[in-house]
């Protein structure tokens, strides 16, 4: 890890001129050499040479860094997914939900979106049973924790009913935004984060 | 169809004696056997000979009623689904979304709500992609529709709001349901019932 382009020229062939790239510009290339193989052809097609070739890199190179496949799925995913423990205070629990709705809208339909729909496409297939989990404690608890931090604020700040800071309130977000991108044609848009906030959530916490 | 028994003697060998039975009682134990193949295997393994031999009946009486056996397990599903579009007035939005909400639970908690379970868990896979339309279609749509039924309802007797008679609000329901479902456990009991109703879905109705 201390000296990536030394070792990497050692990892066999590279195609075209070997990039000279360390620390995060490699990791995000290789992150988005794999969220790249997850989208066109699944996880289970996903392999650690395909990965190494895309990202201009050697397949040791990303052996050092994680032990598997899935491992590097799951930080690839984690450092596209906003970071929902991160929402600073905005003034209102209105504003505070709006931006994690546009962080979440924003990756669903950014290039990297198409990567999380893939995944999450595969999510409970048997052979894909682990990332249910990790998805819990990585992507969907800290998503949780983030909105429940709101619903908390908001409580103290007075723009939420007394009692509405609790999970099943704080699961309302992300059980819309599934539900929608697994049976509803799945289009984000702006109409729809209006609509989530005026119609379900406001509504759902107001005092 | 019309003479099931004499037909079916034909179909070839059957374990143990010929049950006598048609229409209805037939049919019956076609989906059990079913919904029993499709907990136990997934559908990827699930055949239609299987099915038959738990069945007690013959191949061919299969196939005189369903085409493949996408289609058995369609209407498999429909059978052991609640009606939601038959939602009687109950007098309150309260009381009818409780009906819907209890409804479900019943099925997911049941032994047939252990095949649905596994089907929803096939659902996002490759080779079961057309169950998505199909469940959208048959399932999510109808309980939608009967939401909404539910929400017009209130709207026009006073106990929901203006305005909440939309789909954005009946999509919260089925919503929570997948969404505890893949990621929450899975467990449906009362305390989930009136957590749902008490903290998310009446307070987003209230007028």
């Amino acid at each position: 890890m201390d000296q990536p382009d030394r070792r990497q020229s050692a990892d066999g062939p590279v195609e075209g001129a070997p990039l000279r790239r360390r620390g995060k510009a490699l990791e995000a290339a290789i992150f988005e050499a794999a969220l790249d193989q997850l989208t066109s052809g699944g996880f289970a097609r996903m392999t650690m040479e395909g990965v190494a070739g895309a990202a201009q890199t050697g397949k040791a190179a990303l052996y050092r860094r994680w032990a598997s496949k899935a491992d590097l799925v799951m930080d690839a995913l984690v450092a596209v997914m906003p970071p929902p423990a991160d929402i600073p205070d905005l003034g209102s629990a209105e504003a505070e939900l709006r931006h994690v709705i546009q962080a979440y809208i924003a990756v669903l339909n950014s290039r990297t979106g198409a990567a999380v729909r893939a995944l999450m496409g595969e999510l409970d297939h048997e052979r894909a049973e682990f990332f249910k989990g990790f998805m819990h404690e990585r992507v969907v608890g800290p998503t949780a924790e983030g909105i429940l931090g709101i619903l908390r604020r908001g409580e103290a700040r007075g723009d939420v009913r007394r009692g509405a800071a609790v999970s099943i309130v704080a699961d309302v977000l992300p059980a819309m935004l599934l539900y929608r991108a697994k049976f509803c044609a799945g289009v984000f848009d702006d109409e729809f984060c209006e609509d989530l906030l005026g119609q379900v959530l406001l509504p759902a916490i107001r005092p």
